[in-house]
């Protein structure tokens, strides 16, 4: 049996009770770690589990299926999950490979930075498409997740936006010497994002588009959602980019249609942080002072 | 403290390691019993964890949340959700209380039919707002779930369709009698939800309405969805109005703009079930023999 295993969020303990039991039991357990990381590291994760993890990056998942999927028609085999195997990530090609081999497969199922956003107050219920904001570079500047925000604020819904991690880089050098150095891994910040965000509305506004998203749209921030430290900021888009929420991972959400509880809850996330208690929200989700 | 701990959705040991160590600890611990249900019922779950869980119903949380935080200023309270505490169904206002009595609060996610749905092979990147199909009655026959619906088809997105939950209803009868007389519970199956679905169709098609869904639209029925005997099944709108998926809760997707690899993975859970090997399903989301 191929298992798929969430991991939860936070650390080690996030893991269900149910997927303890099975990681315990399964000969051979891979941890997938190249789409989000977790808290603690892979050690920890080992000395809590009491067992080997093999960590699977993109390559492996992509290149070595049979090798995850060997013999796994007799033996037991888990394949680890930060948050939920279909969350964020989908994990279908091996699924796909699995069934395909004759493989039975099992899902444990757990949270993920999907439905856990829920924990600012903004319901999952009025969520649109997801987006994921990459890095830019000099010269690759994608503008395509603002058209997406649009079109999720002009039916009034929410925008989850995913940020962008970069693990196992290689510089440009290193890539045409064939050198296996790798960059150190980043991880965009909500100040990052929310600053390429407002040079697009920025653009935006130099074209002379009519804005559905603008400086005072309210954002909220969010880092390492589920963990002990957990932060999440509530506040106008300009005042996001330069806020300072810690280390990773982040998420933003850009608001649609507020409604009066999600405001009463966004609240708590505005005050409480930076003293955002003379803004007003109004139902347009933008913040007047 | 006041912990809002996530159940996950299939029986006791899909708690969390640490939901479950905090639960052990706490002093008084609550079971919201009104938004879902898991296949185990509350004495499985109290013998599992070892603590006594008092039932908290839509009127207790409404009318006694003094009751469910005395003392969570110096104590530890918790309070248990099936699926995540900010899943479906939001508890902001338990929060709130908490935070205007000076109570600190902790959420410890879990997965919820929110991000859980995943499982089928679809996106949850590309799901538009989720609705709520309520039970028709002979009076009230509201159609506003199919606008939201094509509000997302519009837009090339999915939509989660989660399905009605009737628990401590009372008969008209009983009810001016003032009796606390309650009919059993009701939960809306898949074929229920498609048959609705199907005579709202019919209804826009015979007012000449442009159809943005049909009877062969794609959609996704689910069962027990994490629970050991989950039941998936990919069909046709019509196929889907005469499925049987067993016992509850279910709910259902329509699908919008299918990727391939979310088509391979539909696939496995239609041509499995019940012969649909015969049928192609193409981009515009539609099957066709």
């Amino acid at each position: 049996m191929l298992y798929l295993i969430g991991l939860g969020l936070g650390d080690a303990k996030d893991i269900t009770v149910k997927g303890l039991e099975i990681v315990r039991q399964c000969s051979r357990v891979y941890l997938e770690a190249y789409t989000s990381i977790l808290t603690v590291g892979k050690e920890a994760l080992e000395e809590y589990y009491g067992r080997e993890l093999v960590l699977a990056d993109r390559d492996m998942v992509e290149q070595e299926a049979a090798e995850i999927l060997r013999g796994a028609d007799a033996e037991d085999v888990a394949f680890l999950v930060v948050g939920d195997p279909f969350g964020a990530t989908t994990h279908s090609d091996l699924v796909l490979r699995a069934v395909n081999d004759g493989i039975p497969y099992r899902v444990i199922h757990n949270a993920s930075i999907m439905n856990a956003v829920g924990c600012c107050g903004l319901q999952l219920y009025n969520f649109g498409e997801t987006v994921s904001i990459v890095f830019w570079t000099d010269t690759w500047r994608p503008e395509s997740f603002y058209d997406k925000i649009k079109k999720n604020r002009d039916i009034g819904m929410h925008t989850l936006c995913l940020l962008d991690i970069k693990v196992k880089e290689q510089s440009m050098q290193n890539l045409m010497r064939g050198r296996k150095i790798y960059e150190p891994p980043r991880y965009m910040t909500v100040a990052q994002a929310a600053g390429q965000l407002l040079e697009i509305v920025q653009n935006r506004r130099e074209r002379g588009d009519e804005l559905v998203l603008t400086e005072e749209t309210v954002c909220v921030g969010l880092a390492r959602v589920g963990a002990e430290d957990q932060v999440i900021q509530a506040g106008a888009l300009r005042e996001l980019a330069s806020c300072d929420l810690g280390g990773p991972l982040h998420s933003m959400i850009v608001t649609g249609h507020l409604h009066p509880l999600e405001v009463d809850m966004l609240r708590l996330f505005s005050s409480q942080t930076n003293g955002l208690q003379s803004l007003k929200m109004t139902d347009s989700s933008t913040y007047v002072s």
